[in-house]
């Protein structure tokens, strides 16, 4: 996932038709307004335990600092929503339109990516103020009678995009905590259905779950909203595959090691076995071994493996060697897709707050359990464009459609994901050595 | 294209009531040492030109010297064909399995890749000497009355591998003799039809020819010889789309890189812009303008630029780019192998002594010309599995399944692939950034 | 200059005759307690200014954070003189010994340098109860009746090194701050004698002060403190040399770069020459050209290029090609001694507030001016072991021995060194291409 | 060494009346082109034994082909002494001057020292034919009557030169030759009375040599050849010191291997510990251990390491830090060369034919035994100008004085140096991580 986002797709914009009377209008302002409230206050309260020194550093390049995505996400309200529709908004400050554009060439040049930990000023104190400002000025223009479709539109990508980032905002953290030798926590480990560390029965055996394929429909369709690359829906002819009933454990992951699969170049791609190789890597990340007794780090601080918890933070290669070594492959994004239509995107997203996969669910009808949340799934499908693509008109085009190379898509939304942010169609995407997303894996064949 | 290549698939080919009487088995044995005698021999007219200093040469990790071609096609055969066939067969020396293994990891270990160019033992005379000696006993095996058809399946095999390769060669030496200042010829442009450097006429205006899409085949079938990343032929849904009647020419090249197509990072992708200002990229591979005049290194030395030619030495991302600015797209490989299906795979290749792309040909009947010969042409799909992809069996399943990511797909041949090489469903692949091979761009949308 | 600090030479310790009776001892207590309190006062008086985030950064490899100093030297009172010294210290937090340990490898492992900016905690609150801790213990351990002799020296070890960090606490913040687009300021500049950026007469002509050579004496002698490395005193055989009267200036400088000096490799060692390339170095670190006009970047923001002042911030390798632009040479460390000894180290030190050199002096009795304070000199001489050389005993050996490969000496100190920090005989080290020191040049002949 | 040499200093060698009358001059061209007969023929005997391939190769950015030595050296009288002094001279090929230059700014632009290797064209024939074209001017320049005494010094430079490139010439061969798996010899070991590979009595013990320093002087003095770094001739100041009786042996160091030496960071330089890291390194370049046996490839092979052979091919990192471990200390160039005045520069040179250091010699008249041939004795001072330092005039002023920095200097000549080609007063250096060259050590105290 590239972060930072994009304008409505050409067809809701012009169909005033459907968006009723002036009460209607109202209404669905108020909605919007308290949606964006609701998103930008959770923002802030994850933000909350953090010190300024935590929300300062940049882990690496592909991290961004706490400050930055909270400076970030307030910009693009102010690039896309207020400087071009509220009469006389005044830029909090000027110097921000450079520090803190994320990749919009066209809204113009910017700090390097990899420099955004320099940044000491602002303060976090003043990205706070900033944010305030931010909102202050929407409140107002949400208050305006006349909010054109358009404008809503570019409100809701504002908020799906800040939804975005708020699982970044996590995941980034967590690698820059790993790195201080302490291991500190960010928040401690909720009690609670999921969240116990007891003991607890291994998960349930894993079953395939056969589906008929054949031409099937897959990518948004209707009215809510959607970026644009889950459109436009479209046919794609599926051979039958069978889907696995849950996501790969930590158990089933360690047997793997154990079996030797880091050692063993004929189960990887070959740029993965180069990758390993560079990045010395013998388990996933965050996993450690001592003594025999393998742990991994978490947000609440480094805890022993959990068996029955899907692996998470694996990159793209280790998932396709896995498979391999399993016998099975990746679903495409296809199969991934038609097997989640019409499944409720629930599931174990953020605001559990426990930030850390939960232990395998099991449908006791059969089907595939825990599709969304947990983990981001790999599918075996490079991202690219849907026959039929088009960006978002003007800048937001950038959102999405310039990140179509090289990266995998991943699906379903991770325990890092904020609740609601999910659908069957969302696409998710990076870099097949990426592992400090919260990536697992799950079976097909 | 990963070179170094595998056994055929499984079942289909193996099948013995294909295979007919004593009679024929003879006569196809005759008929394949023919070929085996054709294709050894042309790997050798191609060195004839070299000295042993030019065939030592290793001018970046990607490409591989000359007198290592030469070797490791005949450490193919000694691996694949005479080690476990000929019975009492004895290694020209016992050291080449290590020196000359490409990417076996199956095989054992060898000379790290980019270190090839470090081998100034054995001289190219003795690996000329090591040809004779694999030639000679593989013509003793095929002498025997009893040639089993999986050994035939084989040989075949290494002598598409030995085609690969000769593309190969004529690929890196060309860019080894571009690094020297003096900018050397590999040998004279020859003559004739399509090659004389008068001054021509403009290529023919580009059209773009429909297709009705629906659900097609695609993928190898039937019982020549295909590479097991060809099958299983299988269906896709392809929407209406529409191909272009030609490749892009070095005119239309040229007309993106003076509107500044170089400098304009909305049209790139992200990461082909990283890789552009990485390398420096202002126009394609071995292209030169002095005094407002252009030019382009060739196997024939420089030579100004014929605009009437199709554009070659572009990397995925510039066929994107230019793809973008002109308002089009790249076609999928579906499309193109839809397209192509039914069109004789005859063109201009390597035996035209030429290696360069021939000025841009025009079908007056109104379909796609040359989709075979002159330029590689990259199409939008990332490299990946077919629906029930099997590889070869044994080690030379290693041929083609691992290098299934972070690769896109390229169709037609070119310039530089030996003559019967190509077919429709033929998929060639590279890296995205790789600009050395002969890739040109043929638009769709 | 490589940092964190070492035990006396041998002889001074076993010589108690030299430290008199019981009075003088509380006496020397009491002043040496004095002395702690101000050196540790003025590391926190320079820390005030900044927030949490500016204390946080590591804007290089080379540079540490601004808290890291902070703690650094706290941890080198910790470890060299309260663990041994005090009975029934313990550590305030065990984790420091690994956090906080800079390089040496007798005391234990460490944090990688360049993963310092990685640590947001422990906080800088924390960072000052520790230093707080610290400084109560010390002054405990000072209140008692006996403190032997070696622990004096260790102390005042510990003081030296403090001051050391605080000049490289400037010195890198600077390069932090300087990576901002902002370019804010850490403090304004102060007005007065030396301060205010008036128009003002052009520096005094550079003039050559004439030395006779002859074998003299360098290195420390007698009772005052000293590194180890500036012992043991020597004799040295000079032959006649001529010393610049004062600095190159910012208007010689600007000179030499408009003259084409960072285009002409001929004036430039061949490593410099190299690095420079590599750096894409056109004038001095921090000079930027906007319009004809030079500026530069200082601690009190970015200011217009003061011509009188002495250029700063440059290489030994721009130094050493200025001075063959110039015809002249950079003067060897001997020949600087052997030039400032006997004069008294007054000069423009850190205490002025200033943080940035101060227009040339001139020395009216045709000596040289300002040979301490404002800018490091570069000598011609590479950083070596002195006839005779000792380091400290125990892990303070590391100190200084260690670095002697690879540097060239700086004399005199500068704008941003401690005053009273500095003597004849002081001996800096910076690697050849280090620019962010604010290191200068002094012509010889 | 940076190899490409220079001009002969101002005033003292030019005095016309040392060089007597017509006769004499006569026959002093007779030597000189005699000289250079038997110089260059030795170039092209060692090229003898090898393939065009092998001096083809280029191993890594420091070393040269064998091919461009061979070029290179006669490009050197071609510019210096044909170009310029030779009526009407036409350059064997124009493209020569851009090929085979080294590093002279003031000649010209020239292909980036890591890309020789990339030069297929002009072939080893061809070159061999530009050196034949470019000894008959040469022998044409000579027969000339009136040859001014400013030709015959540098043609006396170019030969001296050249002698300098048959060193490296087998030096880079070595490293070419080890990068090959076959690890292929150069030439047979010669028997004789240093060669047998037999048993034999240890070394002599080690024993120092006391000498009593004072002021001394350095440099070359006379009439004979030098380069410019080794004057003038001043003088020093020297502690009393002691020197070794001779190098530090392969049992010796091999001691230190087996003691840990290489994993003790308190016994290295900090940046010599960085680069064992960064390489790798856990003994000499070329050893090898195997089941407990250590062996060294040589230019004869591999072969087992003989204990009584001086050490060969470490760096000055690990001179430095054996001699730390061994209580020791390099000695200083000024005491080596103290130390080496009056003893004749015989020793174990390039013309035994064994290219590798024999058993440790011994004097019985307790004098250092060795000083000259064997292996380059590391020296503890960077190289650096002397007072009073004058680059040769005109171009050959690059020759050395552009590398006075980051490098330390060694003395005394190898195994590979051409005999005759050494004198007290000789300095060698390189970067204190080099490995490639004959560079061992000699203890001093």
């Amino acid at each position: 996932m590239e972060l930072s986002a994009a304008m409505p797709s050409p067809s809701t914009e012009s169909a005033p038709t459907e968006r009723a009377d002036a009460r209607g209008v109202l209404e669905a302002h108020g909605a919007l307004a308290r949606r964006y409230r609701q998103v930008r206050e959770r923002t802030e309260r994850l933000l909350a335990p953090l010190s300024s020194e935590d929300c300062q550093v940049q882990s690496m390049p592909d991290a961004s600092p706490a400050k930055w995505h909270a400076a970030h996400t307030s910009w693009f309200f102010e690039t896309f929503v207020l400087a071009p529709r509220l009469a006389g908004y005044r830029a909090f400050d000027a110097s921000y339109a450079y520090l803190f554009n994320s990749y919009y060439d066209s809204v113009g040049p910017r700090v390097a990516r990899d420099r955004r930990g320099l940044l000491t000023r602002p303060a976090l104190a003043e990205v706070l103020r900033y944010r305030e400002h931010v909102d202050r000025h929407v409140a107002r223009l949400c208050a305006e009678a006349e909010l054109p479709p358009e404008l809503c539109d570019v409100l809701e990508v504002g908020l799906n995009h800040e939804e975005q980032h708020q699982e970044l905002f996590l995941t980034d953290l967590k690698h820059a905590l790993a790195q201080n030798p302490r291991e500190p926590a960010y928040a401690p480990a909720p009690e609670g259905p999921r969240g116990p560390r007891a003991p607890r029965a291994p998960a349930a055996p894993l079953a395939f779950v056969p589906y008929a394929g054949g031409l099937v429909e897959i990518g948004h369709a209707g009215a809510g909203f959607a970026f644009d690359n889950e459109r436009p829906r479209h046919r794609v002819f599926l051979e039958p595959f069978e889907l696995a009933s849950r996501a790969v454990t930590n158990a089933e992951f360690l047997e793997f090691v154990r079996a030797g699969g880091y050692a063993e170049p004929r189960l990887w791609l070959s740029d993965g076995w180069a990758e390993r190789e560079r990045g010395g890597w013998s388990a996933p990340l965050y996993w450690r071994e001592q003594d025999g007794e393998w742990s991994s780090f978490t947000l609440a601080g480094r805890r022993p493996l959990d068996p029955t918890e899907p692996v998470v933070h694996v990159s793209y290669y280790e998932a396709e060697a896995y498979a391999a070594w399993a016998g099975a492959r990746l679903p495409t994004e296809a199969e991934w897709e038609h097997a989640a239509s019409g499944v409720a995107p629930d599931g174990h997203f953020q605001d559990s707050g426990r930030y850390h996969p939960a232990p395998a669910a099991h449908d006791p009808s059969g089907r595939p359990a825990a599709l969304f949340g947990d983990v981001w799934e790999w599918t075996a499908s490079a991202y690219a464009a849907y026959p039929g693509f088009e960006p978002w008109r003007g800048s937001l085009g950038e959102y999405n459609g310039k990140f179509m190379a090289n990266q995998m898509v991943l699906r379903g939304g991770s325990c890092a994901s904020p609740a609601g942010h999910l659908r069957a169609s969302y696409r998710n995407f990076f870099h097949p050595h990426a592992r400090w997303q919260f990536s697992g894996v799950r079976l097909a064949r």
